[in-house]
């Protein structure tokens, strides 16, 4: 069981892996902005938020291979967030899955015009026309929708500006915590099972329970984050550690420490998984993963 | 006539502030991004892009009102890229629009973010279901397409590349600059002719012709620009001036001078005209407007 969804992580991250390769054909030339977006994109990562993606979707019809647009997308506003969060003028980090960050190789100006490239490279691939040979318009003009307000004032950008803001606070209750959490993580998990949701044509009430599912996972995620980048070196992470001791951040760490962090980080995984309780087996691969995760802070 | 023309600029200018107002209370909350956003958004502004996305419309249909949404998300990816071309690891640009710049008065990490945010909420915008009622999904999702494609590495993020790497450049031909005017101001020229003929439904070809029109037209506008750049005073133009000189940007000005730079601009707005011949009169209205931005470097 654990060895079969570590395998199934394993295979479905070289799928995806595979699609962003094909994906980046299309802004491919010998340029500084494509080579920047190259090295950020394919420098590893778990590809967890396609591979949700694709699990929510698999877990109602047979055949993922006209879904990795939709996947690689996700993954590319992912990575444009992490570019744009390690920049000097951000977090200023200087390592990210194992490497320099985008901005110590290509410079802050490249970085940047990186992170805006591959925003609208993920739309670009999201509104091909070759999509409707597979999708109605309609559903996938409401993914688009999807990807622009979960990453945007209300989603992702929205929590990194309250995650700087909070750097500034003398005092932070876990309601800003876990407002920033929602925002800045758990949005693009919520996007990742909600596109695979309306890709498979589940109902609203079942869209609904995967959005919660996806949003506890994500807090709890994140939490998880925050207990690593704690007790963690940068060599076993890949990337910068104790940055949020650095930069003051607000964290269920900050607040409560290593210990009773983990018991909350699993307590969401369970209010996450209660939420698909409802379909029995059906989501069985989604509730794996996101107890899987919980392995990192073993 | 032209008192004509200038008549309905100032007309549709105020068209699109106030829907621009409309467009965000979608994000409107007691935040910095807020903030950040509404200021850059509404420190004035020709609203040229817009306009000509509307003045092709009209051009073909009487009502103009059920397209202001793209109109107002064309205006949002032209912010979005001011505000990070001032940004001090790029341009440096003190001031904009008559005011400080974004990052001046918010700082730079949450003008990065201002920006960022306005690229999702334009995309957000133009795929709101609410379109359905008056324009089919694939329509929608063509504009949703061709507005991520102008925007990115192929097109305006492209351009801003260049124009950061030519800056390092002992030699730079004229070929490199009209690269760099096409992609960098051409595109969302191209955008806005390109939305508003795709929502008047007009034929592939002559949607062909409106594109070429913009690009050429956008050149102009772009050497107009540089022109002013290097003749105007900061108090006159509203925004920093000679930086073009100050950072050795790649430009027709660099190249030719003022006089000749005066006389390419014209000459590219009689070939811009020329694409619209074969129509008679119907795109009078899109002509006159490109011929008017020529009064700027009278």
């Amino acid at each position: 069981m654990e060895e079969n969804i570590k395998e199934y992580l394993e295979e479905r991250k070289n799928i995806v892996n595979n699609y962003l390769n094909v994906a980046l054909e299309k802004i491919r030339e010998d340029s500084p902005l494509y080579a920047a977006i190259n090295y950020s994109l394919m420098a590893g990562g778990k590809r967890l938020r396609p591979i949700m993606l694709i699990a929510t979707y698999e877990s109602n019809v047979d055949n993922y291979k006209t879904i990795l647009p939709f996947a690689s997308a996700i993954e590319m506003i992912h990575t444009y967030s992490l570019i744009h969060d390690d920049l000097p003028i951000m977090d200023n980090s200087d390592y990210r899955r194992g490497k320099p960050t985008c901005h110590k190789i290509y410079g802050s100006d490249m970085a940047l015009l990186a992170g805006d490239a591959l925003i609208s490279l993920a739309f670009e691939i999201i509104s091909s026309k070759k999509l409707l040979e597979d999708f109605d318009a309609k559903s996938v003009l409401r993914i688009v929708y999807d990807f622009a307000e979960l990453s945007g004032a209300k989603g992702l950008v929205g929590g990194q500006v309250m995650d700087m803001v909070s750097m500034d606070m003398n005092e932070v209750d876990e309601n800003l915590i876990l407002y920033i959490e929602k925002r800045k993580t758990a949005s693009l998990f919520m996007l990742a099972v909600r596109v695979g949701g309306i890709l498979a044509n589940v109902s609203e009430d079942e869209l609904i329970n995967l959005t919660q599912f996806a949003e506890n996972f994500g807090i709890s995620y994140q939490i998880q984050d925050d207990i690593l980048d704690e007790i963690s070196t940068t060599e076993e992470l890949g990337k910068d550690t104790h940055q949020d001791r650095k930069n003051k951040k607000a964290t269920f760490v900050s607040l409560y420490g290593v210990d009773r962090s983990k018991e909350i980080a699993r307590d969401y995984i369970e209010k996450a998984a209660n939420y698909l309780s409802l379909y029995n087996d059906k989501y069985k691969l989604l509730i794996d993963i996101a107890y899987n995760t919980l392995e990192r802070i073993k």
